[in-house]
């Protein structure tokens, strides 16, 4: 079952509520001596962290994180996993509940809080309670973690559209990611997200976004049909990040306007570990299993629904009222949802890593031999 | 674990190659007491049998459902659950196992052969074996058994592209579905995709579609946060279906360029059982849990990569070679993946009402008294 | 979750009635290339088919399984597993339904019909329906395969107790096994249990068994700390399996009586690949995981509950009536649990192979180096 | 999967070492609006708790709990569940890891230390790092919890035999068990097993237990076929306990010895809400399914293995030694067992009824109408 937990071997398990005294995971089937250093982790979280530009809620959060099991001091320095559940918590600090007395009754238009409401008969009015962002910090933490499992593996995501804006995709530069606060990959394309963004916090409006995740040196064979698709559970991990609408893989939507020759990508021989693919249209993935080319997942953050402006709305009996949000929140959520589609991808990678190697094992290796 | 079964507690599991004896599956957790005939379930099957037109694949399969557990002869006629496991078979027919000979070890470009080869070091090549859509017919067997665990729940799909060629939404009539061999909801569009579709279809060529699926009547208080979120799992079943490359959900990708006041779907009170939301940006799922509006999911299909048109590629010892498909295909394969999505559609929604009935029993009715 | 499936990685899920058309099994999870005949799996079966001594129901079943699914006919020989859904049936040849008109409202006392009745609100009557013995069979087959996973793995099970009258351990003697009709390991006890079960036979009457299962070869280090420990779960299998009430592993219950320093099974270097335990009291496993030891474990089986003898009872109604068994049954149901047995611990052990190799790979090999 | 997680709906993930800087455990799937007190948890704990007696471990351990997250504050006072994850915490206070400084590399002779090496490689050696009976405190933190999700159910168990002194079942009492440290329910037993266990105690000795543990008022119903059995979780539940190596349910291994006749169950109509069985055999259990009778559950665990006589062992390197502890351990880790057998029966208990509901609904009412 999966309420708080995903993952089959490698498996993950949040608790947590946004203004409660803590955020917390368990990182369950991590394998043995793996190294890892505290410092890899909260480096991590840092990337995630509020507050770090204007562009994001200046909720100041330090998101220091404790790991509390599962791990032993290596002799040379950092920590060992044991195979144990590594448990992680970090302490909220920064909790304004005050900001949220007025909205304890009244829904706020696209958020949660109706929906709990009406499916548990009672809910966590602090800030979303469990349905807040703060939550995705978790993520973060396992995926520093899952990404020890990846040897080989580069998992990478940068923000590819804010509101109309899209980058231009040939002036992609990894290197250029990490040089503004939006993880843009295209140097030209920030000062105009940047006076856009402006002026939308300036309005206390909000705006969508679109973030792209490329998995390099992901081994050939991962995924399992028919229900534990590689691609499928990538769009599961995908789309359970808050706020996001849609996940496409390699052409995603725009493989409805392709034909057969287009779509088809032709293979030769190549001359590395894996048989060169001249395109990669599957975006790395076919019938559920990896191709050894780069996985490529594309997924929507819609605007964040926290804004000033007033919208019509209802309370909890029922009454009819207006609604605008006073606390601090994200003109663009999609931004700090960058290195939260990275641990997503890492987590999933890391599960399906394991599962195929306790399915199949070695089997011989391609080319076969006659 | 999720290799061949989905859900957790209405569960389904499928087995049987394209080209072996026959195909079936096990839906698990149904409960008892349900009653539905043969008619219905074969009734569904037929809506995606291959053969109808000449849209589809011309393989001929009487697609002859059987029932061999789970079920007891009800006195009023037809059938009743039981509550232990359902247990349906197809048997194959109609395989040319001939007309796959020569691909025996080279890769059609965009299959599933190479990932096959390459995780399990063996693959059955007759007609793709486990990856073909054939395996799709269980599905909407399950689906059929699945809507009767959804009273009051009307899951529909259509078709919404082919190719560059969108219905025309304003013109939506659900009453035209079955009346043209696309499922399409809009008259006017039929001839257009007829025409382009016969051109490809001439060409030995094939080309995308996207599929539409609405769910109406859906309770709200279905999902499970966090990581059971009802918008994750449809994503899941969804991007799991042969040959989906994209899913969204409402507006989807669209949300990226949306302000936060126009995404907001605002709620008044309404007269019903639920409010009355303004609008449906969100598509009926909000924080992954069910608002009580339609539930609304698009995703892509990519061309058939069966095609005529010889493409570039290698076998499993390595060598170089062309490869052209001579065994029957679809043209456009989104066709037959409408019954196919609204099957997969109506089993997420029955595990998630088990589920919520599960966990949460019956919580305090919405709007609360003071 | 577990309704009809048991096994994480290596999954099988059961279905079918005792007097339905079939009974069958789907093995899911199964690692490709592993060869194995039909007759395999046919003589597993046959070794628990009834009808094959005066000791055991007359039903005659011939319990022809087919294969469906999951395997190709391998070049030399035989079928090997292609890594997908393994799915087995037997058709009900025998069902004399009509042995059981008389029980269709009232519940056989110490038989599943009150419960599936009160759970359910409708019950399969013919035959105990899902509740049968019947369901077995798939077990045994499913077992068949799941040794395949387990080279070097010796997994064997024997009769050690009819009534009062147990074996003589020091007589134990494997090849005995095969040669009565009660896979008795002591030919000297064959006598006294052929001369008692004769007398509870002809009285319409039936009496419990213990059976013991030796599995030898096993690995260390198999098992999951610590809500996945490999005695906890073969504890589930075997008591799982119809008409048994206890299970223990190495001393079981016996090691209430112990001390701590009669209950060691002290260490020495050994000079094999794992250490000498210079005693087993353990039975092969410490902390859940397994020590290289023998594994040995020992469950009970009840009486049958289908006796001659009139019972008191109820019917659906709440009527009070009386209730005798006119069917055919097993005087000692423990004798056919034997190979069933066997089968599940074969089932656990490789299940639990396949996630050892996923989560753990290959550790440093023990003794560590300096 | 289950490595550290148990349960399908009511699921408990526990985390920690005995020697690292706390242990937890989360509680997912706890149905929301159900009032507890930390009282009430905290309580648990305390009879659980070490250092109570002489005749249990002298490490002084408050157990103070904490709940991080779950629940919000009652406005009558306590706590509400929301229905999100509830996490708790107990911090480790007199870790004396310098007890543990000479066995680091020698392997304790009953012990998980050896299994856990020779599985992952590495061990957390301080006081047996996860697989110490430390960890159990956060099953029984957990079961107070599962406790509120079975109104009108009492679970309780008893110790009914230490070493060879069993209890005389004729004087059950109920009302004793708290008032001696032994949990036992028969006042005249307990100076025999106290001046048993003394002398145990002084030799630095230990020896094995059985404890009882009785369900009343659970409803029928509960349980699923066929793997999913009450009856087979049960006995998972209470294997997985440390040290524990058999479990039986009603008659147990008795029912070897029993004829048809004496083992049936006969039923009358009865006056309550269930037929009244006039024996109780079966333990509350047929064919894996709740009948309304006491579900009645009994295991051994085997005598601590930590005692002071020297045993012959090995290192990891290999080499041969002898080893005693000098830790501070319980001379019967059966006493302290009880309270942990109560709170897994509690956790599979309500498991199974979130499931029970999920599936099945309200079945119509036994007796049936005509």
């Amino acid at each position: 079952m999966s309420f708080n937990t995903f993952g089959h071997l490698f498996r993950v398990t949040t608790f947590g509520e946004s203004h409660g005294p803590a955020i917390g995971c368990v990182v369950d089937g991590c394998p043995p001596n793996l190294r890892f250093t505290l410092e890899e982790v909260q480096s991590a979280l840092d990337r995630r962290r509020p507050g770090q530009s204007r562009f994001t809620t200046q909720r100041r959060e330090p998101d220091q994180v404790k790991v509390i099991s599962g791990t032993l001091d290596h002799p040379m320095g950092g920590l060992v996993t044991t195979g144990t559940p590594i448990a992680m918590l970090i302490e909220n600090v920064d909790q304004r509940s005050k900001d949220y007395a007025d909205i304890a009754g009244a829904y706020r238009p696209g958020h949660a809080d109706f929906t709990y409401d009406i499916k548990y008969g009672i809910r966590d009015h602090r800030g979303g309670g469990r349905s807040s962002a703060r939550e995705t910090a978790m993520r973060v933490a396992a995926g520093a973690i899952a990404a020890k499992v990846l040897p080989g593996v580069t998992v990478r995501a940068a923000l590819v559209q804010i509101g109309n804006i899209p980058i231009d995709h040939t002036r992609w530069n990894w290197d250029e990611v990490g040089n503004n606060p939006f993880f843009c990959p295209d140097a030209e394309t920030v000062h105009l997200w940047s006076d856009y963004l402006d002026a939308i916090r300036k309005k206390g409006s909000s705006v969508g976004a679109i973030v792209e995740v490329v998995a390099e040196g992901v081994p050939p064979g991962l995924g399992a049909p028919l229900y534990g698709k590689l691609d499928a559970e990538l769009a599961s991990a995908l789309m359970g990040i808050n706020a996001v609408k849609a996940v496409e893989i390699g052409e995603g939507f725009n493989a409805a306007r392709l034909t057969g020759e287009e779509n088809a990508d032709e293979m030769r021989r190549g001359n590395a570990d894996h048989p060169l693919f001249l395109a990669n249209h599957a975006g790395g993935i076919l019938g559920g299993i990896s191709t050894g080319a780069p996985i490529v997942a594309r997924f929507a953050v819609k605007p964040t629904s926290s804004i000033l402006t007033p919208r019509l709305t209802v309370d909890s009996f029922g009454d009819e009222t207006e609604l605008f949000t006073k606390g601090r929140h994200d003109p663009c959520v999609g931004i700090r949802a960058v290195p939260v589609g990275e641990a997503m991808v890492s987590c999933v990678l890391a599960d399906h890593m394991l599962r195929h190697r306790g399915q199949v094992g070695t089997p011989p290796q391609w080319p076969f031999t006659r």
